[in-house]
This record gives structure tokens, sequence and C-alpha cells, in this order.
């Protein structure tokens, strides 16, 4: 007989990962399939920017609510995890500076003036709290509440923690093929075939075949973002510096984290020279001091992207068994959580916001179609 | 319309690139699917023993005699890939030293006498040429010809020497599906489909699905081996030395690769505290002086294992579009060069002799139960 | 002119950047002098216990309550640092557990009893909190001040701190010749001669020159400690395990750091085979189930030792501008606050109290003969 | 009693390995001193060009003799090292091509088209060979004899080769003070005093304290150099390519080594980001395909230049007993064994030619000032 689980899922991300985190703590008895090591592909090349005014474009839609919803989450969890696990997410403080540099950019930013977390600085009070920041800068908006987390320790936090209330984590386990068999979903790996009640696709850009395989279309492609850090020798940054898709991270080690560049459909994982380059120009551009500071590391990873940017979190429309939440492109940091409660929430059968469900169901005319 | 191709092969460790490279060689389209990274599991992890004599047990069975003929076609290959790739495959000389600690490990050493190749040395003997080796030694078996090479420096060559001869390779291309239609093979990928008129099936430890969904019975399993490096600082070994499965590898750079555990279906590829403790116990058995040696490196590889230690090589019995090229068990480095010939050839219509054939066929028996 | 200075410091340890900080933040014109990396030796080799009470042998002695301070000015320090150089010294909670195997050993712990600081343990309460310990353990003492912080943290803290305050930090400088003359003291290095009012000399175990060539008799030699880290995949460990100088600490990164052994008068700083496996044994005798854990790194350092095994703190007794501050031992990052302000208060005149200044005078006979 | 030496040696780079080599070889006892660790800076920074032509301003100079005569040595060395050590020193085949994209670049190649070892290739005819180069080349002129090696290979090979002919090696030992008695030169290290007859200082860069120390006058600074390294996924470069002061070379493992900066005066020995960012600018430039091929590491190393760029090798005017081989600045490879040549025989009372002497003498106008 095979083993059986209330709740499989297949990815080992953050996003998997914040997946059996809140259903093993609600009492599921869960599976988690990684098919290498936990959390050391796309999690591993994030930033950890909890940006939900950074990287939204409409600042009223259902998207910068979860956003915003997910970042608060994120003061709980922070000790939460400490106390489940061990791990500290090192939560910074300082929020982000989106910078300006033309005029457009700048009235561009400040229709955000409206929100209450959102504030217009100028250039000369830019210089004063940050006199790292490039001189031909016309201001920033400063947004707090984008604060970032170390999500390598995150997504250990929820390892070691859903372990903790009973989930099992098995990794260099690739899955094979799900079943649809009437009694249960029947999950086939390199160590054998499980059965399960629910099972959830949470492996990033990589779930593009499962949802093939489950008779779904859907839009799901990589854009690869090289990264570089640096020590810094000058003084810490108070804000995040953070321009056209661009971000310069300090780090409570005394790095500072620098990305990312933006090559849609590439698959291999390792920076190129042309890539490390136009990491430095930018971060240059920004910050020029960075040019003398010694380098740490290169490396790059891959955001899973849709058509229309946004996630799949839902059910599946014809199997009510199989769930998805992959697609998160630039978000994943920073929605894991509310995913993680999502999930949690359809599977234990509480209610859920129907306008997040709307917004995020799979098959959705946005994703699919450019 | 897809992209059709002659041969498409799955997996880019050194068996699925040496047959890369021997079909384009010979005039074949080739192309070749990487889960991850060529050459970057089991083949990085091995010591690159070419050892005929070493891992054989019966001395005139048909798999001794492949052996000895794969050893042999190093020694063309060695400048073959030199010239076509730029690559030098670091090929020992020296030999290996089979040592005998009790009678008994002497008598069954000296069922090897009876061969050219084989040389008992006795203790005083040992000690002037190795003057690094246990004490307590009886003696020792020297097999000159079972060399060693580095393992990934031969995929890399194999890799770079195909692609000059038109192969393709797609690293980071997972294989979801081998769709058998009539016309042609369809391999459906995470980067598309493409259809093939043969397919070779040579991903190691885990071809095991590939057998399962392609309707075939087979034993594949992993046999977890750990490993660790030091900087040798005495003289440098003139013979590997080798003793119930572990083994001290002199390498030109001035190291020496020693390993290495035998954990039977462990997935993991990180070594554990413990798994390094027994590495260095039994190295510290066979030549105490590198107890004092700076330590290198630590490692962990999957030795693809059937249940007669035996691959499989050859043609699926129901449909001869597809081969199998996998369960190299200890070997693997050793028949690279064979596998690849053995396959060109089935592919391309040459003879290929009977008796091979017939002992790494698909499905015999003795791989398949205990 | 040469460039002068107010006080100069030989060494970019943690003791050498707790005096840079100590005393530009006190108003003092500094320079030190790193001869390779900051922070990349003995400082990075460490564990962080701040063990007071775990590494002391008397415990009413000075070097207990010099100890005692120093750990509780690290309550202080971790705010400020965190605000003057955005660094994270990553305090632990939790405390050490001193473990008892032997009657012997219990009574040894025992006459800590009287401290409120100390607690015993019986070893059915020591697997309640504690499950992963060895089941032959006869209990533990508990000490909750003996916490843990992270040793290049705190050095690259006081560093950006230090700079913030207008220090100025040479890497990659070493010092040639220290020529006393009459007006000031000139510090002859690679890049140039400086001049300064005061000196300190802060190298740890590389200190013994700077004493022999300003005419002092001292002792200070290596004891070589080598490590290993894992990932721990069971529960966090609520405290430290220590037992007869090996210790196991969990970090909040969820690693665990294991040390050390303990190798006199050996300078080479590369972990040995043997080494590795003696740390791997002791550790495995405390808490077995840690040979399962994957590995991490291996690492060693040099403990600075004196034949008292305590430090040399205060002003060389025939040249009041000389000072010294080395020979640390296995307390280097406990003591690195209090080393601080003494040095300080030397420099600037406030007072320092008598019997601390006795206890680590240059030249006392118990550091200088066994 | 002090340990007494023939020769002591002070640097454990490759010009002083080179020396140990030789003089262990012509049967002297000698002892060498490596402050941190051997071959680890410049040594193992370099790229290995031995380039003879390369390099050199006028072509039928001195330098430009000595260069060639140790150039043609090593094609003994490279057997030799290989049976004394075990290590493979992976000589190159293929020399440089140096690159003209303007007239004025291609006349100043064309200076050397008497020389037999040069010939001039045409922009169509280096494609042919070299596709990988840039469109917009003139010409290059071929070098044959300029091959390559992997200086850390060699250095590491001198170093077993000088252990098995006798020679002591002390890692992590520092050299304090040299001290001229009557009866022999006294060296005062971490590790105690020892006493030899004759001393040669070969520790690059860091050699300028002895000149001092010794009494003589001297230029020696450091030129930062930073460099990259690449997979080369391309076809194998078959010839170095090389134009203004940059270079890629191909290294027989399929990567390609980059490099390099020239920041004079600068210790630090971690690349900047601006360094790297350069390196990728001018390699682009040569070829550009480059940018596409992943990263594998980034270093920077210290050359250590003299005023007119050559290296200091002789006796000290007023102590016979004392010379120096410092000062190889971007020649160290190319010259490690002509300099342990000249040493040896210096040593040992063989003649060396006295323009060779003449022109690396100590104290030489040349190099004192610009």
């Amino acid at each position: 007989m095979k083993k059986h689980y209330d709740v499989a899922i297949i990815g080992g991300g953050i996003i998997g990962m914040s997946i059996a985190y809140h259903l093993a703590k609600a009492g599921k008895q869960v599976v988690l399939f990684e098919a290498s090591e936990v959390g050391k592909q796309t999690t591993s090349a994030a930033a950890g920017m909890l940006g939900a005014h950074a990287e939204g474009e409409g600042y009223e839609d259902t998207f910068f609510q979860v956003g915003r919803a997910s970042q608060s989450l994120y003061e709980k969890l922070k000790v939460d995890l400490r106390h489940e696990s061990g791990i500290d997410i090192r939560t910074s403080a300082g929020g982000i500076m989106k910078v300006a540099f033309t005029e457009e950019e700048k009235q561009a930013l400040c229709r955000m003036q409206h929100l209450s977390t959102f504030e217009w600085i100028d250039a000369g009070s830019v210089k004063k709290c940050m006199p790292q920041m490039a001189e031909n800068i016309l201001g920033a908006g400063l947004i707090k509440e984008d604060v970032h987390v170390e999500p390598y320790a995150v997504c250990r936090a929820f390892w070691k923690a859903a372990v903790m209330y009973g989930a099992e984590v098995k990794e260099c386990t690739p899955v094979i093929e799900v079943k649809r068999e009437k009694e249960a979903l029947a999950i086939r790996t390199t160590v054998g075939t499980f059965t399960c009640d629910d099972l959830t696709v949470a492996s990033g850009v990589w779930s593009g075949r499962f949802f093939e395989e489950l008779g779904l279309s859907h839009s799901l492609y990589p854009v690869k973002g090289e990264c570089v850090s640096v020590w810094n020798q000058g003084p810490a940054l108070e804000h995040t510096i953070y321009h056209d898709h661009c971000y310069i991270v300090q780090r409570d080690s005394g790095k500072l984290v620098v990305g990312a560049t933006m090559k849609p459909n590439e698959w291999q994982t390792v920076p190129t020279l042309g890539g490390i380059e136009a990491v430095i120009q930018k971060a240059s551009q920004l910050m020029p001091s960075i040019k003398e500071m010694p380098i740490d590391q290169c490396w790059a990873g891959l955001r899973p992207a849709t058509n229309d940017r946004h996630p799949y979190i839902g059910r599946h429309p014809e199997d009510q068994r199989i769930l998805f939440a992959a697609g998160h492109y630039r978000n994943g940091i920073l929605l894991a959580p509310i995913t993680g409660e999502i999930i949690r929430d359809l599977i234990i059968g509480k209610p859920v916001k129907k306008e997040w469900l709307h917004a995020f169901r799979i098959g959705r005319k946005e994703a699919l179609f450019v």
C-alpha cells in the first residue's frame, strides 16, 4: 500500500515551503517534493525586497492590496518563525527609495502621493540621508513599509518549522507524474508513488509542465536576473535604492546586494560576463562610489513570469483536488506568506476573499495572452 | 512544425556526452537534454579510475573484456579530444595497487595472477616504491593498466568536441515526457517539444522513470559515495591505493582524492559528518600520514546501481527506436568510451559483438532480481 | 613630514577593532594597520561564545569578573553598533549547557552552584529541553548569561563604526618596525612611516615579535583549533552544548558550529584530515544525531596563548606610550569590549580598576613561566 | 644553538620556490620562509604567459635575451618537475597573437619582423584560425614561442621537488628581522631564529622592507591587476589574444583567463566592481562573444614593479652573503627558471653572464628614478 498524505506539495522554494508551513501548522499531514535542494534556486537568488509599492504599477488594484496584506504578515511571522525554528529572517527597517532622474519619472512616482505610505523627498534631502546617491537625481519617493528580508533564511525557517509541525520534506526527489485516480491523487516520484487528497503545484518556473499535463492552458516562462554583491565600505544605506527594476539593498551583514538584469526565456542560471557588466553599470549610475567596493559574489536566478506578471493562485477549474501557486515573477518573497495562507484556507475550507481568487485564478485571459 | 533530429539523448553526464560525441562525429544530427548542468552530478563526483581489474570480480567474463576494451580506447581519445576540444583529460600513468591486509585478501587477489597485466608485489617491495603505505600490509597486486583520468575534464571535452561536430546541447532542460508516435519519437521538454528518429536514455540513476514510462521492468537505485580531497605534502603516490572499495588517487595537480562510502538508496548529494568521518578512518588505515595533510574539499555523488552491478546498454525490446545506456554503477568513467561506441554502432548500423549486447541487454533477469 | 595620529593600533582583529572603535568614539585620531584583511584570521575562526563561566576555572577571581563585565557590555554594544554601522552582531539567547558524563565532572561543575547565574539540570530535564543530547549524560550546568555572537559581524561592525567616527584603517599593511623616538613613536609600514603619541599592539598571536623588539619578556604561542559547521536538520538547539573545551553552537541561520581541536605551537591555518576527524568524533559523542547532518564548511584558527592563559592588557613598563592588548587565548570575543574600554581609558586618562591592571600586566611571572 | 642552513630564502612565491628548487637540487641545505601560504599571492593571480616577446619593448636588449633563455628552460623543467613532483605544469602550445587595431599599432608590432620567432598575420588569416576575434582588427603578430603554463602548478611543483631534495619550507612564518652577524646571518622569525651562510630575499612586492633594513636604496611598488575567468563555450582559442597589456588565455581545462587592470600603488587584493567592469569591457572589445559566456571566478594580484620595470637579481653591494630576486613585475612566471639558475650559480660559484648581472644589479639608477 502506498503512503497517504492529506496534502502533497511540489516545489521546495519559498512558496512551497510557506504552504507546507501553514498547512502543517493547521494540522494537515503534509509531504513536499523538491527536485534538487530546498530554496537553492529562485529563492536564493532574490534580494528579498517586500516591494508592495516598489514593484506595483497600479496602486489601488487587488494586486497591490494583496502585496500589502502579505507584507504585514511578515511582522508576526518574524516572531513566530524565530520561536518555531530558531532562525532569524533578518528583517531590515528603512524601506525603499524609488529614484527619479527625469521629470517624467518624478511624475510617475508622484502618482502614489495620495498613499499614506508614500513620501516625496527632494534631491537635497535625499543627499542628506543618502550621501552615496548619484548627484543628478531629481528626488525620490520613500516608502518606509517596503523593507526587506533574507529570502533563503525565510525559506529555511518555513522548512524547519514545517518539519517541527510534522511535515515531511523530500529533497532530491523529482515528481515524474501526477495520476488523477478517483479515490486519490497519486504522485509518482523517483523514490516511489505517494497518494494524497489535495495537491499543490508550487515549483515556480518549472511548474509549466504540470499545467500542461493536467490539461490546462497557461503562460509561464523564465526571466533571468543576474546579481552581484559587494562589501559596503562606506556608511550603511538607510534605504534600498530602486530605479527601473534595479536596486541596491543593504544587508545587516554589511554587504550590498545589487541586481538585476531582465532576460526573458533564458534558462541558464550562471551569470554571463555581459550580464555582470550591465549590473555594474546600472549600480554605478545610482551610486557612483560602489565601483570602488570589493566584490563578494556573482549569481543568477530565474523569475517565473506570466503574461500579466501576476501569479496563478487557486484551484484547477476541473479538478478541485489540484491547486496551483506559481508564477510570482518579481514578487515571490513578498507574496509567500499570503500565498501560504490562501492555499491553506482553500484546503481546510476557510473563506478567502473572492476578488483575490478572481485576480489570480488559473486560466485567466490576461495571463494567457499578451 | 517541431524541430527534428536524427538522435536525441537524455542526460549530460559522461555517458550521454560520449554518445553525443561519437554520433555527431559519425555525422548524425544530435540533440542532448540535460536537466541541470553538464557533468555536475555523478560524473564530477567520480575519482576517474579506469579500474578494469580493480572493480571486477571475475576476470575472464564479458564485463572484464568490455572494461579492458574501453580502457584501451582512452589512449586514442586522449589525443583526439585534445585536438578537437583543446581540453586535456589528464590521464595518469602508474596504475592501481590492490592492497591485502589478510591472507584471505591475498589469495583473492592472486586469483588474477594468470593475467599478464597483474603483478604481485610483496610488502617489502611495496614499501620501497610506496613508503606512505600502512605498515601492516601483506603485499599488493599491481595493475599498471588501471590508470586514471579526470572525469569532469573528459565530459567537458566530449561536450566541446560534440558541439564542434554539430551537436546541440541544452542545459537546464528537463525532459517531461517521451511520446512514441508512429512517424517519430516526440520529446517534450520545458523549452518545447522536439522529434527524433532514435532516442538514448543516459541519465544515470535518474533514468529509472524512463524505463517505467516506456513500459519496462528494471532495477536502478543510487549508492551514495562521499569523498574528500587533500593536498599531498609528501612524495607523489606512484600508484593508486585500493582496498575494499576505497581508494587514494594522486592527481597531477598535487592533490589526493579519497573515497568513498557506499550508502544504498540515499538520494541526497551533500556529504554528512558521519560519511566524512568514515572516509577519513579508511584512508588513515591505508596511508597513516594522510591524517596530517590539509583538507581541500568534501563532496558526494550517486552511483547508479542495478542488481547485478552491470549497466543496461542496448535497445528497448519492443521499440527499436529507443535505446538505454544507464546503470554503470562504479564503472561509468571506465565504460564511457565503449558505451558511446556501442550506442553509435547500434544506431548507424555497424555490427556490435553479440555477447556484449547479450551481457548488458535490457530486462535481463540478473539485473532485475537479487 | 610624516602623517601624525593620536593613536596607532597594530592588528585588525576583534581586539584591535574594539580599541579603534572606543578611541575614535572618544574623539581620538586613530590609525589601524592590518597585515592582511580585517577580521579574517583568529576572529573569523571563533565560535563567538561569551563564555564568562564556560571557560573560567576559578569563579571568584579577577578574570571571571572581567569576563562578566565584558559580557554585559555586549548588551549596549549590540544596540549602538546596529545604529552606528548598520550591522547586526547576531546575539543569541539561550546560554551554555556544560555537560557532565562522570561524577567527577558533575562535582567540578557544581562548584559553581553558589553563583546566581548557574543552575544544575538533571539528565531527565536536559533531555526534555535538549532531546538531541547524548543518552549517557549525568546532567548539565546551565548558564543563561553565556550567550553567543557572530565574531566576524562584531569585528566588521566595530570597523565600520570606527571609520564613521574618523578612524583610518589600512588593510594589507604590515608594520615593519616601531621606532621609539623622543618626540613621538614612528611606525614604519609597507606604505610609509607614520607617527603617533600612543601605540597599541593588538595583533593576537602575531604580537610576539613586538614584545621582543620592544625589549620585553613574554610568552605567546598559537593553539590551533579546527572546526566544522553543519546544517541542523533537527530542532534548533536551545543552548550551546559544552564539554571539555568542545562545543556545539546554534547559529540563527540554522547552522551548527562545532569545535575545536587544541594543537599547541601549530601555525598552519588549514584544518588537517585528522583534526576534522577528531572534531566529528567529539561532536557525535555529545549529540549523536549530528553524524547524519550535511556538512557546510571546515576551517581552523590560531588562539593566542600565554602560559597562564590570560591576556596581556596594559602599558609597557618602561615606555608609557606603548600598550599591549594580546594573548586572549579562548576569550578574545568575550573580552573584546572590556579590552577596548581599558585601553581607551588608559590613553585618555580615565581611571581603570587597579586589580584588573594588575591581573593582566605585561611581564607578570605567571604568564612567563609554566 | 640555533639551527643552521647553507641558504635561507624569504618568500614562497614562484621566484623563491624556483631558487629553493635549484639550490636544493645542487646539494645545498635550504630553508624557505613564507609569511602566509606558498604560491597564494602574486603567483596564483598570474595568467602564466611566457611572454618573452609579448611584454618586451626592445627586442635585442638583455632583458629580451634573458626572457628567451628562461622560456626555453621550461621545456626541460616540464619533464623534470613531472618526474620529481608528480605535478604537471600544464604547458600550452599555440603562442600569443598580439593584435593591432590601428596602423600605429601595426607598425609597432612589425618592428619585430626581423625576428625568426615573429610572423605577421593579416586580418583575413587571423579570422580563419581565430574566428572569435573582433571584426575590426588590422592583423596580428603571432609569436609561437610565447606559450603559457599554470603558475600555481609550477610553484607547487618546485615546492614538492625542492622538499624531495631536502629543502625545508616553513609556511605561515613571517621573517621579522635579518641580523648581519660576523660569522653568519641570523634570520629572526615568529618560530625562532635560524642562521645561514647566504640569504636570498624573494618576497615580491613585499621585499621593499628588506632593502630598506639592509641599507639599500630601491624602488618597489605594487601594480594591482584584476582578472576574471569564464568557461569557453565556443571553440578553443588556438592562440592567446593580447593587446595593450590585456590578454585572453585558453586553459586546457576549457576555461579562459582574462586580465588585467593596471592600478599602481594599490595594496588591496580583492577586485573592485569597477576593476571587473574594466576587464569585461576590454575583453569584449577583443572577443565579442565572450560576453555570452558564463563567469567562473574573479580575483586580483599585486605585480611587484620597479621604475624601469626590470627585476633586481644579484648580490647586496656591501654584503656578499645577501642576494635579492624581486621586482619581476609582469614577468615573474617567465623569469622564474632563469632567476633560480642565476641565484644558484652565484651561490655555488658557477659563472653567470656579466651583462645579465649588470642589467639586473641592485641599486642601478634606471630602477631608482623615473
